[in-house]
């Protein structure tokens, strides 16, 4: 059934950008297999299967989507049953490589793959098309997928909300004595309750699996005065996700830590108040890295400061050292700048949205630490 | 922490067998990203993510995985940390493939790629190897993963004894008057409580829907007399698969139903009768459909009889027409034919091990239809 929020989320006029900028970029076809970017075009969440799903978009003629038969019903009911894209379902002795290929004219010079599509069925087509150069389809679809509409907007909005609602919860969950694991697994279904439709990570590093960015939750004991990095997310409804990290202690943490967690909350600060269009995302990396590096932590913060994100928990852009392709309105990421001198570390991370003269935040909890009973 | 089980389950002796199988296909080289492949070698169950995690087995020479430093320490915690596998580990900055492709000979002239690698993973492969031809390191893969070990065929049942008891509590959860997506979501429930890491997929076919395979659960409202198809399964923490469908009505389902019902039963035990090593799965399809067929239903049983099962619930080997590699002990598929008349229909599903002289069935619980409360 089709909903309002499906019509603006996914329009219906994104077939036809993604022919545009297929022709643009010099290609005769992208071909996109089940995976966000088929998402982001149709609105059609398709499982990957063994059994081939793949919307063709020709630079000239008409999209359509090879569907096995088995899942034509589905695909009717999706979102890209009402666009005008023709669906053709194959049968189970069929070649759908073959029969897509056909389809398409005999000169094609190069495709488009979709960046997640699977390599097995992206030599397939290479075989299919054997004349066919392959790029990465994401380069085309980069191009759209990474400046946010409204509706997505909204969307990754509400999605922070739901997260920011899962860490009010989380004091109420911490407590010395249970495990990581217990704490994560607790999370884990606040993380449903609060509105995601799945869940699609929950670190609770405490202690030294702190210093640890990306920590699996274990059988550790939580014990008083340890700090304890939350970094979770998950995937609402919509298609688009949550990815937000605060900072706990069970009680009164280290002398230590508090020093640094102080420069930490001056960088995450400088790093969003950098963002707007024209700066580099080099630059907004930088800001917050200074501050840190000037403190004498440097060596303590050995990753990225964020991703992008939207219908992918990570996408592009990202703020890393050398990315250097000017920020625009409606680019939306994570600012996640950490240090971890050990025993212990620390992290915070919100998702931004660059607007017209700087950023907006989709999650909104306190930066400081949480102080749990 | 190594296990008696992992190393049951995940041999070490799985690279060398590799390299060998790599080396006998007149390949150079596989590279394997997360997912099935990677676990079926190492037993390390990687994340999918954009950061590059590649296990390489060379024809000659030594493995090695790359690892973003970020993962390091999930990496060495995981089983593949106990293997003679060197972990190279790259930084945010620099390019892993290039990293990757310096490390093996400069001639290679053909190179496996995961199957499910990402398609813009293999690109950059191709661009940091220009000589090397890609092909589907699954035609490797496969030699190995088609046959499962006495451990792997324990997981398998491990599997199925699980979802059997998620069948055996599905009548006390489907009563007339209550949603496909209700009971759907206490099957998911249960999927976890009977011992699952994750729930796949759950089908839920009321009425008009059981005659659509593949029918996402929705708000449609069970009646009294209305046959159901539930077709369920997860995966477990050892990474095997479970996957059976089974019949249930609330109330005395109609004559015709009853009557295609019997077909049905008997045709999926000719197809299990059928299996046996040296036969082909084309047979075992044609054993069940020629009876369909005989009954006047064939055009009503319109998919192939099964598919392989094991890391993946849909892997090698295919049970239909066209199949004709010969079956051999140890291979492990479903037996799943269905008949789809409308206005409902029916499929029964067991998973099948290949044994010296026959067959064993994962799932034990009785095939006939369930009439419930």
């Amino acid at each position: 059934m089709e909903t309002d929020v499906t019509t603006e989320l996914y329009p219906r006029e994104r077939v036809g950008r993604v022919r545009e900028a297929t022709a643009r970029a010099g290609l005769g076809a992208v071909l996109l297999t089940p995976g966000p970017d088929l998402r982001y075009v149709t609105g059609y969440d398709a499982l990957p299967l063994e059994r081939l799903t793949c919307l063709v978009v020709p630079a000239a003629g008409e999209p359509f989507m090879m569907v096995p038969r088995l899942e034509l019903p589905a695909a009717r009911e999706s979102p890209a049953g009402r666009l005008d894209v023709e669906l053709v379902p194959w049968d189970e002795t069929d070649d759908p490589f073959a029969l897509a290929a056909a389809r398409l004219p005999r000169d094609l010079a190069r495709v488009g793959v979709a960046d997640r599509m699977w390599a097995v069925m992206a030599l397939r087509f290479r075989a299919a098309l054997p004349g066919a150069e392959q790029v990465a389809a994401g380069e085309v679809l980069r191009t759209l997928r990474i400046r946010k509409s409204a509706a997505e907007v909204a969307a990754l909005r509400e999605a922070g909300a739901a997260i920011d609602r899962v860490h009010r919860r989380v004091p109420g969950l911490l407590k010395a004595g249970r495990t990581e694991h217990e704490v994560a697994r607790d999370i884990a279904d606040a993380i449903i309750a609060e509105g995601h439709a799945t869940v699609d990570f929950v670190i609770v590093g405490s202690g030294p699996n702190g210093a640890n960015p990306h920590a699996e939750p274990g059988d550790r004991v939580i014990g008083p005065g340890e700090p304890v990095v939350v970094d979770i997310g998950g995937t609402m409804p919509s298609g688009y996700c949550s990815d937000s990290t605060r900072n706990y202690c069970v009680g009164e943490p280290p002398a230590a830590y508090l020093e640094y967690y102080r420069v930490l909350e001056e960088a995450q600060r400088a790093s969003c108040a950098a963002v707007r269009p024209g700066v580099t995302p080099e630059a907004v990396d930088a800001a917050g890295r200074d501050i840190i590096a000037a403190a004498g932590y440097g060596e303590h913060f050995f990753h990225r400061t964020g991703h992008g994100i939207g219908l992918e928990t990570h996408e592009d852009p990202y703020i890393v050292a050398g990315n250097r392709e000017p920020l625009e309105p409606g680019m939306a990421f994570s600012v996640e700048p950490g240090i971890y001198p050990g025993p212990h570390g620390a992290r915070i991370e919100d998702i931004v949205v660059c607007t017209e003269d700087g950023h907006e935040p989709m999650n909104t909890t306190d930066h400081g630490l949480v102080i749990t009973g």
